[in-house]
């Protein structure tokens, strides 16, 4: 058991003497300390690919934010490539996938990855144990498999999806088959995470808000479902941004804590998903560029939104890569000195 | 009046035989007579700005598709240009302003538009009038005011908007100054419009899901009220997409119908809105890739969630360029030709 265990505690639904704190992207390149580790690197990727300079990263905000727990820097597209998709981050434009799935055919020749296909990322995880020395709880994470599907189909980012929402109204059995392999691949993953150390893992699932609620219930909630089922070591926390229309059954999933973007009330989000269920979030990352006393006012707001238990604070969606990391801490800080009256 | 005046009864609440349908982005890549003209000019934005030919493409789903209405084909960002910042379209990737907004000294040198600043929209309204002959009512439309900022403010699509949502953050005031012009501009704007015969004006508020809901009242609402206040010539449609959040808000406007995107659910919106209003929407367009069989079920399925009367059938969004106008033509002849039992 690490020694700040108020994540976990939260998590679980413990009573808290506090609201914990992490930050979406907090490692990364808010920090000066993260920028001079990726100066010395090739690229993004070899800094992903390299266990001991990701574990010094991954540790970064919990020295320099102060931070309530670490949360493994990786990207969710390692999963794609050990299923046979490499794909490469194009600087200022995002991820570029040299090779898609277009047929039914492309979906047979996609491999299910073992923990083993990302060795890389276990090793860190396993480090950053080492390293921390139990100080804060470690967070794994994969990307949902409606999220990892839309990227193999797509090659890259979209505005409206098109390509991934046609596949799933022309390849409906090919579609399912692509999405249990991803979530078989998911599973693995975790799997081999938690057993190098994860405390809790955390599913995102960006492109949530692209589906409409019927196709999300059977092309995504399912296999996030299965994913929740699968895992028991650990606690799990399912961040599906965009899902406001199916709220009432993510809080039906299996998993700890639901993560709530900047757009969803925290009081109606608490009414849908139900008492047993942690809510984490959901400061509009914008709010970081505002005055100090924006910043500690919405937080304070947001914190009695919440009220103080079964709440893991957070922002709504990752911290933008221009914030200054100093505004990054007054968020964390006020989470940190706020008493509930 | 139009002799095909569905639209407009169904808009205004009085009782139609069938339900009228159109769709967004019906005058465009999809149809080979659209891209017979847009090849013989120097581009997208010379096409706009020819009232013959604009007017031309603007008839050409009425013949070719069976469509109740033809909306002008134009762009929402015609008005930023008219307001003093030109842009270019670039091929694949969308709009590009080579200057922006970026401080409260820059939105002071921006102008409010006349109508007379977007004159070739006007008058390709006023050829359409005579072409169409009342065949079908005309719709004019505009970018409601925040989505006509974001582009302002980024200068291009983006994917978080940061740099629109920070300046809400950071200035406030030159915000809601920069909004008031584009306020006024878009109230001149649709005024001009159905002077010169639009029968209905559409607000296109297409990144309304990118603010929370306490944002989206402060900085999109209350402007959208603004020009629905205005505007009592015609009913106006206002079409927020992605603001689930607000829809009892929006049930609020002075306006005669909302748009619904295809991730709102038809009964519940209903019930948000309130029984004063005709909706909109919303098949999921990715619906129209499907096999003949799903568009004509998945379309009865919506029109009986909406039922027969103050509904406006279309897609939940713009029709994707790559769709086959067979298709398009198939749902909305399932439209035409469905009766309620």
């Amino acid at each position: 058991m690490p020694r700040n265990d108020l994540l976990l505690r939260a998590a679980k639904g413990e009573e808290v003497e506090r609201t914990p704190v992490w930050v979406m992207r907090q490692a990364g390149r808010i920090l000066p300390e993260y920028r001079a580790v990726r100066a010395n690197m090739g690229g993004f990727k070899e800094l992903v690919e390299t266990p001991e300079f990701a574990s010094e990263v991954t540790i970064q905000p919990v020295d320099h934010l102060g931070v309530d727990a670490a949360i493994i820097f990786s990207d969710i597209l390692v999963i794609p490539e050990a299923m046979g998709l490499p794909y490469r981050m194009v600087e200022k434009q995002g991820p570029w996938f040299e090779r898609t799935v277009a047929s039914a055919a492309d979906v047979g020749r996609i491999k299910v990855a073992r923990a083993d296909d990302v060795r890389y990322t276990i090793d860190a995880i396993s480090l950053t144990g080492k390293h921390l020395n139990g100080r804060v709880p470690i967070i794994g994470f994969a990307g949902a498999p409606w999220t990892i599907f839309s990227y193999m189909i797509e090659g890259s980012g979209s505005k409206t999806f098109a390509k991934a929402r046609k596949f799933l109204y022309t390849e409906p059995r090919a579609s399912h088959e692509l999405l249990d392999k991803v979530t078989r691949s998911t599973i693995n993953y975790l799997k081999g995470q938690i057993a190098a150390g994860a405390d809790l893992v955390q599913l995102f699932d960006s492109w949530a808000g692209i589906l409409g609620a019927e196709q999300y219930r059977e092309f995504a909630l399912r296999y996030i479902a299965r994913i929740c089922d699968a895992i028991d070591e650990v606690p799990v926390t399912v961040f599906a941004k965009g899902a406001y229309s199916v709220r009432k059954e993510l809080g039906a999933l299996n998993c700890s804590t639901l993560g709530l973007d900047w757009n969803m009330d925290p009081m109606e989000s608490r009414r849908l998903a139900g008492p047993g269920k942690t809510l984490q979030g959901n400061l509009d990352p914008a709010v970081l560029y505002a005055e100090d006393e924006v910043i500690v006012s919405k937080t304070v707001e947001m914190l009695d939104a919440f009220g103080p238990q079964r709440h893991i604070a957070n922002l709504g969606h990752g911290v933008y890569p221009d914030m200054d990391p100093r505004k990054v801490k007054l968020f964390v800080d006020t989470v940190k000195g706020y008493r509930f009256r």
